[in-house]
């Protein structure tokens, strides 16, 4: 992913970009993909019917890294204090998953793959949000 | 739209949908799409250079309403506190969103609308809150 | 929704907008909510492993028809090729899984819904084409 | 990205991943942050109204690419001639985003990279093409 080059040539970023909140945008990417592919899994596997919370979880996780990786992408202005509650469901939305694929990831490698991503794209919203200004304008 | 009849024949809904819910759902559609519509047309205004924030958060406010959307319409197992918060965030984005719009509002009509759109789109957001379990299964 | 008045609004458009555009927006912001809400459904329902390709071809048509509504919106500029091409694989996904579900209508409600639904959104996007230009500007 | 790992594991996958499909995934994943970014930092900059067809291109590109990761990471049951178009249209978007941002490549550096990502992509998404059925099972 080109997104630390990306951050750094915006205009209103030059020379202070944030680490943390790069890393959580690639970690959002990956989460989502992994998301999206776990929940894909989980509704072809003969055991869908004790699946139907890790579905509904990974779907949710999903949508949210996504929306999650565009709000974080932009630095025109400021929305800072939305998207720092945004990283925060984001990191609850990922723990949660996380905590469903772990009770399917001894049967399933998808889930066990899937509750690794979770966590890492966790930890990354969750240090992001140390790193945006809640409020007021952070540039 | 069919939502008050989708979650009606939910397996898991059946005599139990929440009409706030159901609102909430359908007024984050018709948000997102105003404010996909509005960060467009500020991108075609003369006056573009003014419109900058307002670019940002129409953008911003579109992804959170139609992730806001889908998290709700998910009846299957339980997510509610993750949906209880992504509520909580999507309201504070539509206020935002309004707030800007509103001082746009005399000059563009497609912002004057979007402020509007907004707020209703907030409220809904808000009584849905009060309708969603947290923490704890809903049903 | 307000999709008419913000087309009409729109710096670009005024006096120019398209009826079939504007009903295909709203009729994949409607088509998108009913296959998000029927795939949740189906993951719900006892008969669930009967129901995995009409889970697929509901979150596919979900996430085209969200893209196609995007896509539509925007009228600054131009995308013309892209936009029909769009609009065409919105009403082949339509046509799917509306093919899908009508093996499951009388069992299940959301699927008589989401088969309707798809059929509607088929049409507007069918429609939609015909009104938008190919691979040169429109206005 | 685990996307690899994530579809090997896929139980209807096993031992018949499409290296071409993985490819596609990431790459879409990496060409809608780098267009998200790409539209806000044109936003942001002084020359904003020589970029209202980048902009818009930028933006119909990331959602087709974000789409298509989606439904390309599906693999229960089949949609195939689905994904084939969806692969072709999202070609083109990424085709028609790098001619606009070669123009101001010179200028933007954020346009030089995302011209780059969007030809990267589209490559990706065109020897995809060539891997995916159309019209019938593919497995």
């Amino acid at each position: 992913m080109n997104t630390q080059q990306m951050l750094r040539t915006h205009p209103d970023v030059r020379g202070h970009e944030s680490e943390q909140l790069i890393r959580c945008i690639d970690e959002c990417h990956a989460c989502a993909q992994v998301c999206t592919s776990c929940a894909d899994a989980c509704v072809a596997e003969r055991s869908v019917e004790r699946l139907r919370q890790c579905i509904r979880l990974d779907l949710d996780c999903a949508d949210l890294c996504l929306t999650t990786a565009a709000l974080a992408s932009r630095r025109t202005g400021s929305n800072e204090e939305v998207l720092r509650l945004t990283l925060e469901v984001c990191a609850l939305a990922c723990r949660r998953c996380a905590e469903e694929c772990d009770k399917h990831a001894s049967m399933h490698e998808h889930c066990r793959i899937c509750a690794e991503a979770c966590r890492s794209c966790q930890r990354a919203c969750e240090e992001a949000v140390t790193d945006v200004g809640g409020g007021q304008q952070a540039h």
